[in-house]
């Protein structure tokens, strides 16, 4: 991004804390019944407490008219390119159960298949075996197969067919194709090295899927292999602290956000369980940070289920909770989603988020209430995502000017 | 664009039909006597129907305070980056008129200019000289030179002095300099190529002017020589139906709609003299494709003139025309133009043309006019004309979500 070029040498400290709080999956569509939003339906006075307090706007995720998944959503929010920082689909499934991953570990997506004897693919998810057997054959594999080659592997069951596995060692690549022939009555394939480098970690990964192969077939279950792919290192990102000189706690619940959250350099407040362990972490941390992220789930799973009731309830319970905070003193504060998750389309969207700032640094407008049609007409406008985090740093007065 | 860096992972096909209303040189400025632009006088029930239907906003051509010719124009209402794809003036005159042009053709724009014994240039517009008279000696030329080195030399008419000229053969480029000395006065040049893979072309060509000269002074004409310049090939674009996996039809009556249509693969149905003709083809042809651009050619010309009734009556001509296709499934509609032509300006302008997207699957505002400064209170804000096409498939649910 352009501001990269000049961020280096007018970002500064100073004793401001920011807080951002993600509602994820915020924005909705109107209820074809009533004509109206979930976010304009809800009763929230708090919440549309600081939209009249705020300065309003809509926020555009990545791009006009494209739906992020929560790695690149996320991304925009933290302020950093989520097209130039593309994360692998192997460490968002590492990431998102809850892994540790280092630089050089290398993440991989499995899935168990059923395979013939001539190892034709006969079901590319092995008749979606139930998560208690998927536990009970990462237990067995894992117990046998620890290490290949000096390359440590670590095996974890995602849910049904789905694994997520954790390649340590030195020398690895994620430069290796898959094994996985994308269609059912092909044969596996070998993986190679896509460059010289991978050869190594090629070498690694057809042994252990031989070795799963044998261990397999003394087990009752219909997984003859595994089937492996999205194979990826740790992006390249540089860390939060760094970049913009604040100390940052991630004060999520769900592993993906902590991962996500990770990814960035951010430290991650474990044992949070429900709203209420995140507001009373926000409390008692108060003064040991100067960026709080603060994630709530409950809006985007509501959204995903197609549930109306269930996300108004979702925000609503969201509101009480956020009152518990109007005493802590942010300089500023900004409430908004990763991206938006309309019930009506029960799934994340493209649609640009409503988004509220409040800060004492800048003009408030006339908006009052915390809705996609009200933020439309808020003094922020229609904004990149990943413009957010420099107004918050900006009205945080941690940016220096720019030139003479 | 950043975009075409993830599009290719994400695009899908299915079933869903979208329409693309181009009102060439939609949006105008306000007629001193009324203080009213020429949408803002016009009676349109129907397109002020789709605006109350829909959401709208302001669409950008180019970058702010640019005005665009019909090449970048349209190339943006395509998707496509109008400044990393510019199409070549000699391609543009060849599409004007209507001429067929294929991978390896170069195009030439040509004026007959008139020169003294020594080759210098007396006038280089030939004083000139009526259409008819141009066809007369295009006639001959092209009668008497068919083919120069195995180069097939194709020469039409555009109007008074200018001509469009195609070469047709292997090894051709457009690298080679202009004969034209830009000023009269000064002696004709030699064309000589600009990069070594020219020295053909520049053969070709410095041979065809000379033919020319043999000719034309047993004419009764002031067109002595012809000058040539805008050497261009067909620029490198992704096909529509790649990029895009539509199939798309264009439903247009001018040739350098359809030319430009061509350009980026739509398929191009031919025959389309009046705007009736227009919407029965949009009927007939409505089961056959799944994207439909449709352009309206009066509003532009009307501002070109400088004619507020006339555009004000090409707006409710268009109104009522439109009209018939009410009953037609599209499950995203946009009506816009490629740029604004007021008739205060008579010609082109910079400033953002009104927008509307008609879709179930997004939020409608209240704009309930299709006008100037009524969208541009509209929910979509003021967007890239670029970002259209890309709010179209997602509306159309055409796009799959970005990284996971």
């Amino acid at each position: 991004m352009k501001i990269e070029k000049i961020l280096n040498g007018i970002v500064k400290k100073n004793e401001n804390k920011i807080l951002l709080v993600v509602m994820d999956g915020l924005g909705g569509l109107p209820d074809p019944e009533t004509g109206k939003t979930e976010l304009e339906t809800a009763v929230k006075p708090n919440l549309d407490s600081f939209a009249k307090a705020g300065m309003c706007g809509l926020s555009i995720p990545v791009l006009p008219g494209i739906t992020p998944g929560s790695g690149p959503a996320h991304l925009s929010l933290f302020g950093y390119d989520p097209i130039e920082h593309q994360i692998g689909r192997g460490v968002l499934e590492v990431l998102g159960i809850g892994m540790e991953m280092k630089k050089q570990d290398i993440a991989i997506r499995g899935n168990f298949a059923t395979i013939d004897k001539n190892r034709t693919v006969i079901d590319r998810r092995a008749k979606r075996l139930p998560t208690e057997e998927n536990r009970k054959i990462v237990e067995k594999l894992q117990g046998t197969i620890e290490n290949i080659k000096n390359t440590e592997i670590i095996i974890r069951t995602v849910k049904e067919h789905r694994l997520a596995i954790l390649l340590k060692g030195d020398n690895l690549s994620p430069y290796v194709s898959e094994n996985d022939p994308q269609k059912e009555g092909l044969p596996l394939k070998k993986i190679i090295p896509l460059k010289e480098e991978a050869v190594y970690t090629a070498e690694v990964l057809n042994e252990f899927v031989e070795r799963v192969e044998e261990i397999l077939p003394g087990m009752d279950t219909n997984a003859k292999t595994i089937l492996l792919r999205g194979f990826s290192g740790i992006p390249d990102i540089e860390p939060f602290e760094k970049r913009y000189l604040l100390k940052p706690a991630c004060i999520a619940g769900y592993p993906m956000y902590k991962g996500l959250a990770k990814l960035v350099g951010m430290e991650v407040i474990d044992g949070l369980e429900t709203i209420d362990d995140q507001i009373q972490a926000l409390k008692d941390l108060y003064s040991d940070y100067d960026f709080f992220y603060l994630h709530y789930k409950k809006t985007d799973s509501a959204g995903e289920d197609g549930d109306f009731k269930k996300k108004i309830a979702a925000i609503e319970e969201f509101d009480e909770k956020i009152s518990a905070i109007k005493h802590l003193k942010f300089e500023v504060m900004c409430i908004t989603g990763d991206h938006s998750t309309p019930c009506l389309l029960k799934g994340h969207s493209w649609h640009p988020v409503p988004l509220v700032i409040v800060s004492k640094n800048s003009l408030s407008d006339d908006v009052d209430r915390l809705t996609e049609r009200a933020c439309a007409k808020g003094i922020l406008g229609t904004i990149q995502a990943t413009s957010i985090m420099y107004l918050l740093l900006a009205n945080a007065l941690k940016l220096e000017k720019f030139g003479a």
